[in-house]
Formats: structure tokens, C-alpha cells, sequence
């Protein structure tokens, strides 16, 4: 069988593929709330079955991971890194019903499939299931053992994906991890990922205590001429920490931050060639970026800098009416993103000698999650076979030395000891927002990227 | 006719008056969902007329205005204004049925009615009708006229009552005008208050627009590197507005602050002597009052600064689950408690002029509502008549420049021009919580308070 083969029946069935990724999508998997989730298992597990796989629904202290292999004697393993999980649809605007997996003609994007998860992604995960099926269709076998690891808590910030990976390092031997996601952007322009972000996700939370203000309830706003205000006082030690000019004010917050070295200053500069400030705008409905520069600057930026987020915040009443009260605590969500070398312990450390050094010795740190950065050499195996399947499809590939955003890569490369790669072609957008999409076309080109990375990987 | 007779048949009717504060608080009047609002402004309009007065359901844009006028011939005539609407108890946990008015008894205060509106302020408005039927029960007619304005909208800021004000001069017209409460203290201490600060209530709302920011929804968190984000924005908007000292850091915005005057420092040194900051701070469930100082200095920040409340404040995603994204938009409410003799208008321009100056000219000022302070002179017949009324049941009036909290008294001093007294003898508390309560005691004291009231202003 020919390389050809496969391709000619990816295209041949792709209507068939889309079918089976709106199954995925119409099965809602919310681990925010549980909603769907054992259900979404158990199609993920079937369906690893139905290749001839063997998969297994382990339990873990949240939701179960799917694992799974399917051993067809090949010389290399590819371990195929997903989640079955979805971020929740409350209190969005859809112009569809999110688990309907509706396709619409979207403008500048053609035929799109509209849906919670479609882009993040039971898409490409389904896509890479599409391949698999394809093979066995035409009577083969894929040119790689494949091994599955596919969680359901990664909208959650995979909190038990390290005891999974550490309790089952033998059903995850492989010799490189991969990621599948759709990654061209409008103009189709491929982009890989040799890396991630950390992350440390906490709330910060201020009471009314031994400092003052309210302990117990919420009090009658008139108060606040002689009682302090728990949420006053989260805001001063929030904007203590940055700067009007975007600085974050952490002393020693940037000490670990190292610059880019050789390989990645070479892939800086080919990926400012192309890249589209415009886009990035457009995407995001942003009129401007936060830092002044452009081009390989604003790049630089986006790949060697730490971020100080505020993901929500609530204090007080907002419900309906104009009730005037002096709220007893005050709740931010904050997010810090870690870029090479900046250690979790060594970041939360010195937040907490700011807040107490300022004396707010009271507000409390509420670490949800956290998980360190994570990079693969552009010169691995696996890295390499995915750029020659993109180049393949008449496509350049752009590969980042790290996307600004977190996963758990972590896992595969200083837990179990392997090189990754995350990308694919394909196209879709809005991640975490109403109107999650991806185009049509782009689950084919997704398809046919997954297999000339089957092939090549094989052969390396 | 002597006080004495009036008096005395004030205490020989105290359980029939008490049915009548229990009739008025069985009846519920949620004003914030209507629920029972019409039947109470039936009730409250057929009281009157048994006493011999007129009164009239007056329609608004909101809930109706019970008005009415008790003529009797006296020289003088004395506005009653009250509230027949209560706050909502959706979510309060009681410890009896809120509309019911049990009374039980309450260790530190003794038999008590526990009941939504019984202190806040159903209670007074009942025992004030209660000493006019006195009269007419010993056949006489009460020492003064009596002009009624009893509204259904106090709880949601007395929205629609400048308007009837301005358009019913004529049935308002009065000599001074009357607000009923409970005013002692557990200790016995009790207050009368001769004004209120003024009240700005807004929303500030900050959106992702020409300066940054997402414009349309939320974004990855991930982005925080290279897209500024509104609840930052926000932030520092907030906090270039108050010192961590408590300052206010508006320019001008203490401009127009007035000392107080020799008869208000009269007044404080009476307050001095009295005032119990523990019972504050044990009130409010608080440890230690924001600003140093005690007694005089702490009594005199409370009646002269004015105050920058953050009421609510709300941003990004606080629902369950660590979702990390960049927020398009950030919303804090603020109230601004005036004080003699800023301007709402010039300070809500203060307020522009400062965000403006800033930078910040994109972020939105939504005023909610605003009334300006209202302040009465000590020397005013109504005060001495309600003073010595108290005086003359043993108790020392203790008399506050203002309250700190905000209500609409400038419709008396400012658009229908006369003076008017806020206080009463009697215990309660809690308003706007659960069980809230007012003695059985207090309300028999109350009354004989009030019947001093009438014929002390009646020969004034």
C-alpha cells in the first residue's frame, strides 16, 4: 500500500469523517460540572476498540483517562497525547446550539462545523481516530504502534493526569508523544509547537480580619467612612503587582528568564516572516497589542515573557438593584504563565514575600492548579517527520520554539522522558468562547497531515 | 385634655397597639418584586381614614404613594413621612417566619417581634398611627395637623418620589416634616439626626476598545502576553483613586468639605461623651476601625468625610473551574457619600476629569442614582420638640449632625422647604437582615415619644 492509498481515502470518505467527528462534538463532555463525561469515555474507548485496539476507562480521583494501544508490531510507538473534556457553554452567546455540531458557511472560512469542542479538541481527535480507520479499511496496518492517553480534566488543568502518568509508565512506553490540533491559521499559514508555558492558577482572596473591615456579612456601604474594605484592599495588592507600563512588580520575577538560543532565534526568524500582527488582532477583536513593537519584537515578546492575568474577579453585590454595601471579602483569579527557567515553587514564593513585604500578610494564595513549561528540540525525530508531512501537503511549516498558552507537555518530556510535538493542519478558532469552529476543508488537510506524520514517523 | 391622660392611655393600650404593628408586618410589600405592595398601600390608606384623615393611592412610574392629610384645625402642621414597602428575605435564613410577628424573647434585649419591616420601619409607622387613634379613642384631636407621605419604593432608592414631590406641593405643604425610627441603642442611648449624607451610586464599566483589550468576549488567558485586559484596566482606574492611606486621590474632590459648625461641635462633644466604639465594631463584626483615632476624632471623621465605596465589582469568569481567559469588559460599582457641601454634579466631574486625565476617557460612568445631603439646623422647632419629647420620657437625646448613610430628606429641606427630625425612642435592628427586630418595650416608649412630639411642636 501506497501513501497514496491512504490519501485517496481520506478524501473519498471525508463526509463520512465529518459524521464521525459531529458524533464527538454532539456528546457533551463539561468537566467543569461532569456533565456527559462517562458517556464521552465510553464513545472514546469504543471507538479505540473499533480500530482494534485495546483501551481501558481508568478511574482516577476525577474524572477516568482513557487509555489505550493498539500494537501492530511496528519498530516505533507514537503516543497519542488528548482530552475528551470541554470548557462549559454557560452564559454564552451561541449563534448555534453548541452540541449540535451544525455546519454553517462562515465568513472569510467557508463550511465550518460550529460546536463546544471542535476546535479543542475532539476534532483533530477524532481526525486522528479517521486515519487510524482509514488504514483499516484498506486492510492495513498504520505504520506505527499507537499508544492513547486521553483525559477528561484538561479544561481543569489536568490536576490527575501526573499520578495517571506515574502509576502507568509501562502502558505509555513510546518513543515520542504528540498532540493533534488544527494548526493553520485564516491564510493557512501551519504553525508546530515545540513547547508550552507553565502555569499557576490561583485565587487570591481578602476578608474582613485582624486588619479590619467586615468579618462575617456583607454591612451597610455607609460604613466605609470609618471601616476598611476587604475589597479596596484586594485591589491595592493586586495593582501592586503591575505596573501601568505592564510591568509586573514582583521583585525578582524575571530572574530566571532566559533569552532565546541559537535554534530558536533561527525559528523567531523565519516565523517573523509571516507573521500577521493583523490576524492576531482580528482573532481576538482587539484594536491594538499591549506593548509597543511589531514583527519579531512583539514574537519575542509573546515567546520569552511571564504574564500576571486576572481571570476573574468578584466582590460585593452585583446582582439586579443598586445595593449599597461594604463587601466582608473579595475574590481574584489571577494566572501566571512561566517561561523557561522559572520554577513554580520559586514564582509563588515571591508573590507571597510581595503581598506580606507590602503587609497583606492576610490575603490568602488559593493554588488551583500548576504545572511547569515544557520543550521538545526542533531537531527530534518526531518534530522533523511532522514538518516533512506538513511540507508535504504543499504546506510550510512554521514551527514556535513554544505557544504562550499551558498544557501538561511536561508529562511526556521530564516525567516520562520523551520528545512531543503538537500540530497538524487544519483550521479553527475561539477556544474557550461561543462559536467554536473549525472549517471543513481543513478536517481533510488535518487528515492527510496525520497520516504523512504516521508514515514518516515510522520510518525515522 | 392633659399629656398625662394621653400617656396613660398610650400604656394601658399597649398589646392592642402591638396587634396593630403585627397587622402591618403580616401584610409583606417586597417592593423589589411587587409582592404584596398594593394590599399594603390599601392598608396603610384605610388606616388613615380611620382616623379621620384623607388619603389617596397615588399612582408613580413605580409603586403608588399613600397620601393623605388629617386636618384637625391646629395652627401647625407636621408631615409624616414613612415606607410601607420591605426588602426582600429570598435567601435569609430566619429563626421564625418572616411575616409573621412572633414575639419572642431576644437574650440581651428582652420580648420582641422578629419580623421583615418591624424595625425598617413598619414598627414606627404603626406606632406613630397608633398615638394618633389615641387621641381620637379619648375624643380629642391630636396637638397638630398631620400631612401623610408613605411610599413603596424606599428600598429601591425612592426612585420615582422627587417627581411626586414636585407635583404635589400643595397636599405636602407642612410646617416641618418627620421621619420615624427606633433610635436607642442597646445601651438606651438615643439618637436623633438632623441630616443625611447624598449618595452617587454608579457602575464604572471598562470594555476592550481603541486603547486594547478584547472588544467582543473573553479570550485565552494566554494572550495576557501581548493583549492588554479591561479588568487590569480596571484595576488601576480604581486604585489611582485611593491611597492606600484612605485618601481619596481625586483632585478637588475635598474641596467643598465644610467644617463643622459651632453648633454641630456642640453636638459632637456631646456624642463624644457617649459613643461606644465597641458596640460599632461589635455590630459590624469588625476588629479595628481603618482610620487611627478614637472617640471625638473617629465621630468626626463619620460626620464629615466623604467616602469612596466599592459596592460590587465583578470581572471574567468566576463560575466552578479554573477557566483561563483574558476578560473583555470589568464592571466595579461605586457609591460616593457626599457631604456638605459637595455637588453631585461638580464631583461626578472630578471623577471624569481624573479617569480622563489618566488616560482613562474610554471607561464609563453609568450613574445608577444620586440625591444630594440633606441637613436641617439643631435650633429648628421640630429638633427641640422631638429633644425635649425624649427628654421628658428621662432619656437624653443625643443629637447627630447627620447619619452617614443616605436618604431623601433634601425633597423636605430643599424642594418643599422645611425642616425636618429623624429619630424616636425605641430599640431594633438588623434592617435588611434576617431577623430583624424591635422590642415590645421599645415600641411603647416610641409611642409616648412620639405623643411628646405632636404636642411639643404643636405650641412651638
Amino acid at each position: 500500500m501506497s501513501m497514496t492509498d491512504v490519501m485517496a481515502y481520506l478524501d473519498a470518505h471525508q463526509q463520512e469523517h465529518v459524521e464521525r467527528v459531529r458524533a464527538f462534538v454532539r456528546q457533551p463532555s463539561i468537566s467543569a460540572d461532569g456533565t456527559g463525561i462517562a458517556a464521552m469515555a465510553d464513545l472514546v474507548a469504543e471507538t479505540i476498540r473499533e480500530l482494534g485496539g485495546q483501551a481501558e476507562i481508568v478511574p482516577t480521583a476525577g474524572h477516568p483517562v482513557v487509555a489505550g494501544r493498539l500494537e501492530v508490531g511496528a519498530p516505533r510507538t507514537l503516543l497519542f497525547y488528548g482530552m475528551y473534556d470541554v470548557q462549559p457553554v454557560e452564559g454564552e452567546a451561541w449563534t448555534v446550539p453548541p452540541f449540535a455540531g451544525e455546519v454553517v458557511d462562515l465568513p472569510g472560512s467557508g463550511p465550518s462545523m460550529v460546536a463546544r469542542g471542535v476546535f479543542n479538541s475532539k476534532g483533530p481527535m477524532a481526525g486522528f481516530f479517521n486515519v487510524l480507520r482509514s488504514y483499516r479499511a484498506l486492510g492495513q496496518n498504520p505504520p506505527v504502534n499507537v499508544a492513547f492517553m486521553i483525559e477528561g480534566e484538561e479544561e481543569l488543568g489536568s490536576r490527575n493526569l501526573r499520578a495517571f502518568v506515574e502509576s502507568h509508565r509501562e502502558r505509555l512506553r513510546a518513543d515520542a508523544a504528540y498532540f493533534a490540533f488544527y494548526g493553520q491559521d485564516a491564510r493557512g499559514i501551519s504553525a508546530i509547537y515545540l513547547g508550552v508555558k507553565g502555569i499557576a492558577f490561583m485565587e487570591l482572596v481578602c476578608r474582613g480580619g485582624e486588619w479590619g473591615g467586615p468579618q462575617s456579612r456583607m454591612i451597610h456601604g455607609s460604613n466605609a467612612v470609618w471601616i476598611g474594605s476587604p475589597a479596596w484592599r484586594l485591589l491595592q495588592a493586586l495593582t501592586s503587582m503591575m505596573g501601568r507600563d505592564e510591568q509586573i512588580l514582583i521583585e525578582g520575577f524575571y530572574d530566571e528568564v532566559i533569552p532565546l538560543d541559537a535554534d530558536e532565534e533561527r525559528l523567531l526568524e523565519r516565523l517573523a516572516e509571516v507573521f500577521d500582527e493583523r490576524e492576531i488582532l482580528s482573532q481576538n477583536d482587539v484594536r491594538r497589542f499591549k506593548l509597543d513593537g511589531h514583527g519579531e519584537t512583539l514574537l519575542r515578546n509573546y515567546l520569552t515573557l511571564p504574564t500576571l492575568n486576572v481571570d476573574g474577579m468578584v466582590s460585593g453585590w452585583v446582582g439586579p438593584g443598586s445595593k449599597t454595601v461594604l463587601p466582608h471579602e473579595a475574590r481574584a483569579r489571577v494566572d501566571i504563565r512561566l517561561v523557561p527557567r522559572m520554577e513554580i515553587e520559586r514564582t509563588l514564593g515571591r508573590l507571597r514575600d510581595h503581598l506580606d513585604g507590602l503587609g497583606y500578610a492576610d490575603i490568602e494564595i488559593d493554588l488551583w492548579q500548576a504545572y511547569p513549561w515544557a520543550h521538545t528540540p526542533w531537531r527530534s525525530p518526531v518534530v522533523q517527520a511532522l514538518e516533512g508531512a506538513i511540507r508535504d501537503q504543499g504546506v510550510e511549516p512554521h514551527t514556535w520554539p513554544r505557544i504562550a498558552g499551558s498544557a501538561p507537555m511536561y508529562l511526556f518530556s521530564d516525567v516520562l522522558g520523551m520528545p512531543f510535538v503538537m500540530g497538524g493542519l487544519g483550521h479553527g478558532g475561539r477556544a474557550h468562547s461561543p462559536n467554536e469552529y473549525a472549517t471543513v476543508e481543513g478536517m481533510r488537510l488535518f487528515e492527510r497531515s496525520v497520516a504523512g506524520l504516521l508514515e514518516r514517523f515510522g520510518k525515522a
